[in-house]
């Protein structure tokens, strides 16, 4: 049976596009069909201009082939400016508001050639607010998890081979591993967050999703500044550490197997496999991150608790109110803790090729009960470092679950090239 | 001889606003009248839009006294998106461009009652680009500094009480050292940078300038989530320390004088005034500093870089280029240092009250020879201290010169204090 193009990693479609096989026309045709199919089960889109998407597909298709994204549909969580589609934050404040301008990560998508497809549904501000009304693909009683909720469903459920989200504690890596597909958070700094809303400006990091690693590694050598190419990496002999990390208590059964059979696993495909337990002090850093997020978020949604604090969610209100009663001083010692344990961990993680961690507490949780812990996700966040979700296995009822591999900060090419190994 | 509204301080014509015997329109008029006279020769503004500035004033006046700011007219640095005016960074890729959205601060500026009175020239993207076609109004051969030119100058000649600016390397301080006003760069993280141009989002930071402290002080109650109101403080028997810097040996006569005169000035006024020096590690800051604000510019140039490297400037080119050469490992080395060094200055800082350190090299240069060095300013940049400069000394040939008051992190209501209680 031959697999319809909205089923196509990127790499597929961009290969038989270069080659003449596919129009950029006929592929997005393909995954606005699989949209109008699904949307109204899995809601992952906030917006979709059908007309205006094959409009461009065929200007690009009349253009010709150029840029290493060409002719790549491409969802936008809806937390970056676009400068031709409302942006919404879904907050009731920005109800029908659109910028007029694009975020840095949307014009290097376009001048990548990719094909801005639409913008997918997003936590209010991709925080603490009312949560994306999108559902889990693989069983829509379940979250696909938050913030990135719509990037994460949509490229799951085939509605588009690639999409962009945020994360500042878990947005990107928890609905990746919810959702069965590979997600990636580069090392803080790599891709410029102008043009996305701020959160928490010292762990913010744009990040995104696809169906196999080679299509995560296409985009990062889109969209970071540094020469193209992802080193060779074999599993033989390979180092890997199995950090069950300082929250391991709350990991959930499917979690824990999964950690253990994907630890034989790479042991039988020759890797040298070594637990690693974190010192001491790592034990605060969920409570770090915390402290960070929320005492940042205090003036990063002032503007809008200004504008209008009774269209903006209790979460936020309370962030700006800083309801935690976090101290100035306390900020100060969270930073200082955090960068010491940056420091730290980049030593621990260089005498490996990668760590492998939890993604998740388990698979996706009733949409009932919210959107999901980023228990798994926070420490990584707050130490900066790059993040790959590898879908590893299927839990009760087929529901994917992921894991992490994760590296000093700046692995970012060896993480990827980890990840594409290990599946 | 009575003084005109556009030599009024904020803090003033906020008075008789709210007393009836100034209107909004007559402030704003009176700014507009200052700008025709003497825009030919100072070029500080990127765009005003008069009948726009009078039609805005006249709707406040409507609407009454409402917010901190109420009718003040703000200068806003030409690298904040204001939905209303042209945002073009200086940058021919932006010529004419206008964003349709508001900056976080300009929101808040909005919120509190301030009138937008245009956009002040800058360098290019705040950058190593192009410089401001500003000039020092105290002598029209002379830079005002960069990289917030025009907020500084037009402070400085009574164009407006007040300027909003952005400082990664000195861009706050100097500029206010430079002309003559009052400039404040906050810890870093206490203003939003959204929608305001990314440099390096370790060190970009909001600043604003004022001809007083207190005028200062009213800004920041407007912008920063935290309670208003700032500490009483007094010279007398207060600990002040005095910091050369790693720099002090390319400080001119000019700033040499002016810290030995500074610093028995605040003794003579009952000021426990200590010299401190800062330890070894701290010699490398400035080439740390150098190294993290290249390199994150790699990624936040990025996308002009792609769109059309030819109208970039070589400065700004050669960033994404990296033709610095820096390594990802020197990068993770320079924060790393620079964290270290944050936590141990602020240990140091915190056994005094305040620490009085240079704001630049001497008086401002000939523009003939660029916009100054930022070598005093770059350390506090990369420490994330609130800094304030404060007008001291007038140099050879009526130059103004200022000083900076520093202090640990988060110390900003503090050192704004001491800040007032010193002019």
């Amino acid at each position: 049976m031959t697999r319809t193009p909205e089923r196509f990693s990127a790499v597929d479609a961009l290969t038989r596009i270069r080659e003449g096989d596919l129009t950029v026309e006929a592929l997005a045709g393909a995954c606005l069909e699989r949209i109008r199919a699904r949307e109204s089960a899995v809601h992952a889109w906030a917006y979709v201009n059908a007309e205006q998407v094959l409009e461009q597909a065929r200007a690009l298709d009349r253009a010709g082939p150029h840029g290493p994204l060409f002719g790549l549909p491409i969802g936008i969580k809806d937390v970056f400016l676009t400068r031709d589609m409302p942006t919404q934050y879904n907050s009731p404040l920005y109800e029908g508001f659109s910028g007029g301008v694009d975020a840095a990560c949307v014009t290097l998508l376009r001048e990548a050639g990719a094909l801005i497809l639409g913008k997918t549904e997003t936590a209010e501000f991709a925080s603490s607010g009312r949560l994306a009304p999108t559902l889990n693909p693989h069983d829509l009683s379940r979250t696909p998890g938050g913030s990135s909720s719509g990037s994460a469903a949509a490229v799951a459920d085939f509605h588009t081979p690639l999409a962009i989200g945020t994360q500042t504690g878990g947005s990107v890596i928890r609905p990746a591993s919810y959702c069965g597909v590979f997600g990636f958070k580069p090392t803080w700094g790599m891709v410029s967050a102008e043009g996305a809303k701020t959160f928490s400006p010292s762990m913010d990091t744009i990040g995104w999703f696809a169906r196999t690693a080679d299509d995560l590694i296409l985009v990062n050598d889109a969209l970071v500044p540094v020469e193209p190419g992802t080193p060779d990496f074999r599993l033989e002999g390979a180092r890997i550490a199995v950090c069950r990390s300082p929250v391991w208590g709350q990991a959930g059964a499917e979690t824990r197997e999964a950690l253990a059979q994907e630890s034989l696993r790479l042991a039988a495909a020759g890797a040298i496999v070594t637990e690693i337990d974190l010192p001491e002090p790592f034990d605060q850093l969920v409570d770090v991150q915390k402290c960070i997020m929320l005492s940042e978020g205090r003036a990063t949604f002032l503007a809008e608790y200004r504008k209008d604090p009774e269209r903006l969610h209790a979460g936020l209100k309370s962030q700006v109110e800083n309801a935690a009663g976090y101290t100035l001083a306390q900020l100060r010692e969270a930073h200082d803790i955090a960068a010491s344990c940056r420091r730290e961990f980049d030593a621990i993680a260089g005498e490996f090729d990668a760590v492998l961690t939890p993604s998740t507490v388990g698979c996706a949780p009733p949409a009932t009960e919210g959107s999901g812990a980023m228990l798994f996700n926070a420490i990584w966040s707050l130490l900066q470092t790059p993040c790959v979700n590898v879908p590893v296995s299927r839990g009760a009822g087929a529901l994917p679950l992921g894991l992490t591999v994760t590296g000093p900060r700046y692995s970012d090419r060896r993480i990827l090239a980890v990840a594409r190994a290990m599946r």
